[in-house]
């Protein structure tokens, strides 16, 4: 189908879903360039698709736009050739290792600690309700792709963690007390890792119900990591052992 | 000293430098929020400060300027409260393990490699001439402040490689033929560590000089981790050994 008019009421709808609002209210999301459309189509997660290209040919609902109607659905600075329309993930049971995050609160974080948890044999993800929306495009993005190869929990991880089946061992970390993280066996242990807010760390509510805390070590001039290396560190360590 | 309009020459010279054109002109470069500005000062880097706080109190010159000028100096949503003018950093002899950078485009990408680079104990760190410029705001503050406890050098990779002294073991990662970075012992060892640009890696002239390839264990469905992720683990396990 062909849409030349900015104004066009499918238009105006796909705009909103660039807002978190809607997004939520219609369980949609876009995901920008061909590569990651195309996973979200192999996973079938993809409603419709928004292109300039006309040889493009999905066998999925596909909107010919102008390269003016892109560059308002965009988030790039260069306009994507292809945008998809995709349905959220609704892969949601926990099970394998866990990533927990308590309040992350940067997309690019985000995206890349999902890239590293499908890297690093993690099977799940679960986040704090205040941690940045999962469909935000700056974290789809960073993702690059791997978002449709987790399960992806958002809730009240107070609960979840305390619900958790018991032969989960859950770790945090703790500059000051935790154990090298390089000096632990994981060997055949289910692991649940909390990772804690950029600025703030972890709530001591959360820290106070795991069974070990880690560190990584490092000299003393740098008091912290970028909270995407710190959980993607101590992620292929657990997978490594 | 007061400033109060935006039109004033100094406030316009400020901002200039929040393009790198300027930046490179003058040797300057804006830092903001109170605890990287102290670390530009105590390594005595730090030239003038420009603040809306009038209880703040340096032995260099301080503009107290109005919310309003602040907003047009930040580049942060909400504004910082203090911003330094800062000379560039000085220190460019090559020491230590080095990371060297093969035009690295993202700026949270750079800034994230400087603050592990600093973590795991590199002391130089050298970029391509295309790699994005260390002085951007994003870098900055990405960096939180470890870009004063490096060496940085900014030039011809591919010459400095070449003339590096001969007990440096050059390494790169190479997704399909490296070695598995855990298996190798880099004890006593001079490391140099080639990290590629984002969407290409490391241009093949440059990836000829080295004498390792290395990778990272993931599985398959991840073709790659973000960049400032790969190197940083690199980072951790050269430092680790």
């Amino acid at each position: 189908m062909d849409i030349t008019s900015i104004n066009n009421e499918k238009i105006k709808y796909f705009q909103k879903l660039k807002l978190k609002k809607y997004r939520d209210l219609e369980n949609l999301f876009l995901i920008e360039d061909e590569h990651l459309v195309n996973m979200a189509y192999e996973k079938g997660y993809l409603k419709e698709i928004i292109t300039t290209d006309k040889s493009l040919k999905y066998d999925i609902l596909t909107y010919y736009v102008t390269p003016q109607i892109m560059k308002l659905l965009s988030d790039q600075v260069t306009s994507a050739k292809v945008i998809g329309v995709s349905h959220k993930i609704t892969k949601n049971n926990i099970e394998g290792n866990l990533i927990v995050l308590d309040n992350i609160q940067d997309p690019g974080n985000l995206g890349t600690i999902i890239r590293s948890a499908v890297a690093f044999n993690f099977k799940t993800l679960v986040m704090s309700n205040d941690t940045v929306d999962i469909y935000n495009s700056k974290v789809i993005r960073a993702t690059e792709g791997m978002i449709f190869n987790l399960n992806i929990i958002r809730g009240d991880i107070e609960e979840i963690l305390n619900n958790l089946d018991k032969d989960y061992v859950k770790i945090t970390t703790d500059v000051n007390e935790g154990e090298d993280i390089k000096r632990i066996d994981f060997k055949k242990k289910k692991i649940a890792l909390i990772i804690g807010n950029e600025g703030n760390g972890v709530r001591s509510n959360i820290a106070s119900l795991c069974d070990k805390k880690v560190n990584i070590k490092m000299n003393e001039l740098c008091e912290s990591l970028n909270a995407g290396v710190c959980a993607s560190i101590l992620m292929y360590e657990v997978n490594h052992e």
